[in-house]
């Protein structure tokens, strides 16, 4: 029997990688041969955990056969999904995200839940589980990064009560007792971004979506320190517009988060920056977005509902 | 505050009503005020239920307000759901279809297992919520009556060993010891054809879908006797070809299935007829399917898989 596949989105962020670590260990408990897959380069925050925990990072997965059996956490939209995945055989949703551009032709497994992370909806599947055997110190320590990552510890208006109490639950288990520490100094790590190329800025945690034929793109970076982003704003805009002409991209927001004070300062470029200036001004392309830290509870809904 | 409100599909079958019924009342015990609500009329079947537990039918919805908090159940296809549903609250949905044609701007909840009947999610949901109270006498027989309907007493393929371990204990549990018996007399309460007119049979137990610009229509009757319903073909097709000319229907399949022998005749009509006789030749627009008798799990991906 061929393994099912466990694999998050494009452009894999901490919860990605960990839900689908933690999501294949549950199905090999359960006798459903599984394995872990990625879908692009881990980012320095996965890596900081992954060197935690002394793990190897999942396998690159570039394509799928037909047939191919699989489990998708974190993501639901087949445009952040894998190369042929519209052929794959879909056994299993688990996410947190809005449902769009999904569609199967059988019944599924499928779990959405409003909370700060995939990683939350895994511990619930854990609790409700009694069959399953007890979380292991390292699956714990996966699903705390990931939660803490997500919710950009607790500031990000994603972040549910829920997923505060399990972050404390698993810090018990985990024997992460300080999570605080080990979360910022894990967030920290993600916002070294001195020595990427523009290029791969504006494409590290980057989010592509389509409503009513509109194509938007939405990249994010976390930082603990604005400006020194923003002095590259010249080459970071040529490169947003070379993708721009080269996908057919009608708006273009690349926003830069200050994970500490909570704040986004955002560059928009493309022909319909008009739907962002709907809710803000924008001077020399951007915009200060004070209290804006999520792109699925902020950006993307600020786009949704003024298209 | 204003009350949620629950419903199943357009055209309400025995599980839409039923599991409507229950989810309003899980809530209700939740603190959640919600009150379910039907799309339709209540087929004689679904009376059979009520009358036996000697409830009413839940109301009429027409129209949905905008921002009206809701909870869909046993359908997620928006051309399948409430007038204004585009313009709701969708706050949750508990499936066991596959997933079209739906989508949301803001993550929800959303559980869909691929189970006989929404009901069986409804019990499991019971199980794994140890803060739920313990299920009524009343609340075990709408679920049992919703999966022995679903599930046409065990014979349809897309019944489960769950889906019937569950009648097991809800048989227990609602007093309904002989649920043999009384899924039988219910299932022939809902064959009673006779008073129907043509136009009636046509929209008894009808789903539109829409794949791929394809715009198709599956009816079903349930009987205990196809011949008595063959009868009608005329007069049936005149009411089917009336349909499809007004509303631009590509396809339109309707079903008389036999739920004593679990086959079905049907009748295929419209300008895709192609579509099915890529599968089985249609004389005289008509054609027996041995062993079929779920639309879910084996019209709809003939369909599907063909086009």
């Amino acid at each position: 029997m061929k393994e099912i596949l466990v694999f998050g989105h494009k452009n894999p962020d901490t919860d990605s990688i960990c839900s689908s670590l933690v999501q294949a260990s549950i199905d090999n408990r359960t006798n459903m041969p599984a394995k872990a897959m990625r879908l692009g380069n881990i980012n320095k925050e996965t890596k900081f955990v992954l060197d935690y925990l002394g793990m190897q990072a999942p396998e690159l997965l570039t394509n799928l056969e037909e047939g191919q059996k699989v489990i998708m956490v974190d993501h639901n939209e087949f445009g952040q999904s894998a190369e042929g995945i519209q052929k794959a055989k879909i056994l299993e949703v688990i996410d947190h995200h809005r449902i769009s551009n999904f569609e199967t032709s059988e019944p599924l497994f499928y779990t959405t839940r409003p909370y700060g992370c995939t990683s939350t909806i895994l511990y619930e599947e854990f609790k409700r589980r009694p069959s399953l055997q007890k979380i292991s110190k390292e699956e714990a320590a996966l699903m705390l990064s990931a939660i803490i990552s997500d919710t950009l510890l607790f500031k990000s208006p994603t972040c549910t009560k829920y997923d505060i109490r399990v972050v404390e639950e698993l810090a018990n288990i985990s024997g992460i007792k300080d999570f605080k520490t080990y979360g910022m100094d894990m967030l920290k790590a993600g916002t070294a971004l001195d020595d990427l190329s523009e290029a791969e800025l504006i494409n590290l945690d980057a989010k592509s979506l389509e409503k009513n034929g509109l194509t938007y793109k939405i990249a994010q970076v976390n930082t603990v320190d604005i400006p020194s982003v923003m002095k590259r704003q010249t080459n970071i805009e040529k490169e947003m517009q070379a993708e721009i002409k080269n996908k057919g991209i009608d708006l273009f927001v690349f926003a830069i988060t200050d994970i500490v004070n909570g704040n986004s300062e955002i560059i928009a470029l493309g022909e319909r920056t008009d739907i962002i200036e709907k809710t803000c001004n924008l001077v020399n392309h951007t915009a200060f977005l004070e209290g804006v830290v999520s792109r699925k509870k902020q950006l993307i809904p600020m786009i949704d509902n003024n298209m």
